[in-house]
């Protein structure tokens, strides 16, 4: 199987482009900016699912289901929001087709125009704080913990498989809170849930922070996010979980009556993670051999190949094969047992290699004598023949440590990426010769926040949460800043 | 809590919707014929879900997704598909929308007409089929066994909640393979996961068979079905499973290339279950009290009650109640201890019997000292005091009667509700007075058929796969007929 495409410093873009049509992860679809999740890709996004579903409802939060469809008017009930959201969208307006005057095609009915047009959501909080409305009277009915897992739309001009898609999927949590200190601990417990997902499941560390009135999303009172890193030296926003204060409650008359008897306007969060994560998982790990995947979110963990030449070897590794899968299932581990004889194990070999199985196994005549078996591990290419005995117990280990490698050498990547600029000539060096991460003063004001991205690109990816908060200049102005913020450019 | 509704007796129709909405099942949103299904709702429907994608899985399927837009010209490629579907649909004809001239909302953007229309997925053949051309050459890329979670839209008119709405979830399966009778085999196999679903997760029993040509999916060769019987003597479609021969193939020209070098085109199945099933699993077996749900799909199988004055009486309830939590939850049982101090037992009571609890456990100072629990169960809504030994054993045992006697009484129903006609005075006496599923002749037209639909407004809900093969007389045309078919009313 040759997958040829090109190297990371070749052409990182076109690199990510073809490894995600090639490794099956997904492809363009015949409706501009929507694509189509491949079967394989599909089964990384429902374990990033899985995964995170369980820390949402360990934490309390259930799943609902709310309309794809939001009248028009909805958007125009919160100021920022509107000004945000209700743009580039997909508009709704006949709800019948009738067939063609010459009877071969079908053609939309005028008959059948909506009286108010249907906007596809681009995000729910309109939909789901008008549903609020009806499901809070009283503090009992508080906090609601929900979150829904759907598809929205928002109609990008230039699109990248999972990175920028006019459909996406996602999960969006809405909850409801009695207090603005109930809320933004939501807001954080949220922010953390998503760190540990990027970090424990993805093997990708993240910074933490909060946003700049800027970036922020539309309707929020403040936006905290987690960044990746790419290997291209870019950022990637990979999750967000925004504090709305009181705006959605102000905007749809969502009340509720305290213990003390008093009516107050509920206090409200939003958060969310994209299949965008799945083109930060791609672009975090993978090399110029293919995809690699993290066996933590591995749909394949381990394949194994048996080697052979007679249908009598194939049988007898095939009873070994077997029971090495039977032991690695029985500590929850995937297997894909690959006897095939439509493939020679050269193609499957290099069909794992690309596709970024953690770990395969190859078995032929001379392991069976010595009681050994071949083991190959995606991260470092590195094979080795280990004995038989307490293979199950030695692959869950090397399981371990390729999450953690990767977890490692993603970690020193972004610090090898990380710098310090004092200076804007010392700024713009960084930004367009190295890339990474640069943390630098900056005076605050979207005024120098927009100039600054007008000359380089880079944004203020985010405010971090550590680190310390000594003062300084503003790289552009010379203004006093308080506290170095992170630039990048980003996807 | 007074959950004042109407019984089945009185008012069928408003027992059902009432029941929906209060028992925090679904509701109506804003917009028209498209519902909320609430966190308690979805949760079952998450339960039927991981139900359902498990024994797909077993049975060598793997989830993808495609776009939720279809190109209008999609729907006039396959003929009989256009007919059937392409009609009441929604359809996004523009892609942005701009701040209105008074500043106060928003309006379509003229200028951002698309150039040709959307139609949001009704169902996804056309999309997919246009996709599968891309993923098959020869007989190595097949079967393709490949399902879709997804929304769908259908613009009803008359919509009830989970029956029938404008917006509903479902999975739709979408398999290629090389041969015919590959392709029958699966469309089986899925109708037999379906009716398995039905009867031991919902406890419901279900007819098999196959639909008329009348009411067969659009651009189907054959559509099976699986069909209950609901309480009030109405049937009801509970899944289908089509074999669409090489209409798909053909229309979206997929060949493949066979084993022995000849191009043929793929032959095709698609199948689906929906929401739907959460309006069957309601009035299947619920009561004048309220829902009653199977263990196998109560989303809270088992709820503890502390029965208490004192808070020292709280405290070692308390002890015990955990403790047996703790055991059943080790049994896989999902359980919730309402400790909550804002209700009385009494309202707890009501409230767990008016979701449909299967089991609800008691306890109070005096079990305390005798070493009982009272348990309730929620089918009979029988109460007895066990002794607390061996409680987790007792409430599986329990759990496991109550799930079998939901079937047992659903199958009793639906046999005491079945009967056979020979005349059209039997037929129509049956039809109007008695409901259920009618055995009668029909002389195979569809002109007979919809004659019988339009004096009794009764169907043929299939013809059945099993029974005698006898010979008759047409009920209405008194025409030969080769065998007996079931007729109902349905939703």
């Amino acid at each position: 199987m040759a997958k040829d495409f090109p190297t990371r410093k070749d052409n990182y873009s076109q690199w990510y482009n073809d490894l995600v049509i090639k490794a099956d992860l997904a492809e363009n679809s015949a409706v501009r900016g929507c694509m189509v999740i491949k079967p394989y890709g599909y089964s990384i996004w429902e374990k990033m699912q899985a995964a995170l579903d369980k820390m949402f409802k360990d934490t309390g939060h259930s799943n609902a289901y709310f309309p794809l469809f939001i009248p028009k008017s909805f958007f125009s009930r919160e100021a920022a929001h509107v000004e945000g959201f209700a743009k580039e969208c997909a508009v709704v307006t006949h709800y019948r087709l009738k067939t063609s005057e010459d009877g071969k095609g079908v053609v939309v009915d005028e008959d059948a125009k909506l009286e108010e047009e249907l906007i596809v959501r681009p995000t729910s909080e309109t939909i789901i704080w008008d549903t609020y409305k009806k499901w809070i009277q009283s503090y009992r009915d508080l906090p609601i913990l929900v979150n829904q897992w759907a598809n929205v739309v928002r109609w990008e001009m230039r699109t990248r498989l999972f990175l920028r898609t006019a459909e996406f999927l996602w999960q969006e949590g809405h909850t409801a809170h009695e207090t603005k200190k109930e809320a933004e601990e939501e807001t954080h417990l949220i922010l953390n849930i998503y760190a540990k997902f990027a970090e424990k499941f993805m093997g990708v560390p993240v910074l933490k922070g909060v946003k700049t009135a800027n970036e922020r999303f539309a309707g929020a009172v403040d936006t905290y996010c987690i960044e990746a890193l790419m290997q291209d030296g870019k950022a990637l926003q990979a999750g967000t979980s925004h504090f709305l204060g009181q705006n959605f409650a102000k905007a749809f008359d969502v009340k509720y009556l305290s213990k003390e008897n008093k009516l107050d306007y509920v206090w409200a969060t939003s958060w969310g993670v994209s299949t965008r994560l799945m083109g930060a998982l791609i672009m975090a790990h993978s090399d110029d051999q293919g995809l690699v995947l993290p066996p933590a979110l591995a749909p394949i963990q381990v394949a194994i190949v048996p080697i052979y030449r007679k249908p009598e070897q194939l049988e007898e590794i095939s009873v070994k094969a077997l029971e090495i899968k039977e032991a690695l299932e029985a500590r929850g581990i995937s297997v894909k047992y690959d006897d095939r004889d439509t493939y020679k194990p050269g193609w499957k070999f290099s069909e794992y290699e690309f596709k970024g199985v953690p770990v395969r196994l190859a078995i032929g005549p001379r392991d069976m004598e010595n009681g050994t078996v071949e083991v190959a591990r995606r991260d470092t290419l590195e094979k080795e023949t280990l004995q038989m005995a307490d293979i199950d117990h030695k692959i869950a280990n090397l399981l371990d440590q390729i999450q953690d490698n990767l977890y490692r050498k993603a970690l020193d990547f972004r610090e090898d990426s990380t710098h310090r600029a004092d200076t804007w000539e010392e700024f713009t060096d960084l930004i367009e010769n190295k890339g990474g991460f640069v943390y630098a003063h900056w005076d605050g004001t979207e005024e120098t926040e927009l100039a600054i991205k007008d000359k380089t690109k880079a944004t203020v990816r985010l405010i971090p949460f550590e680190g310390e908060k000594e003062g300084g200049k503003c790289i552009l102005t010379g203004k006093p800043s308080e506290q170095r913020v992170v630039f990048a450019r980003a996807y």
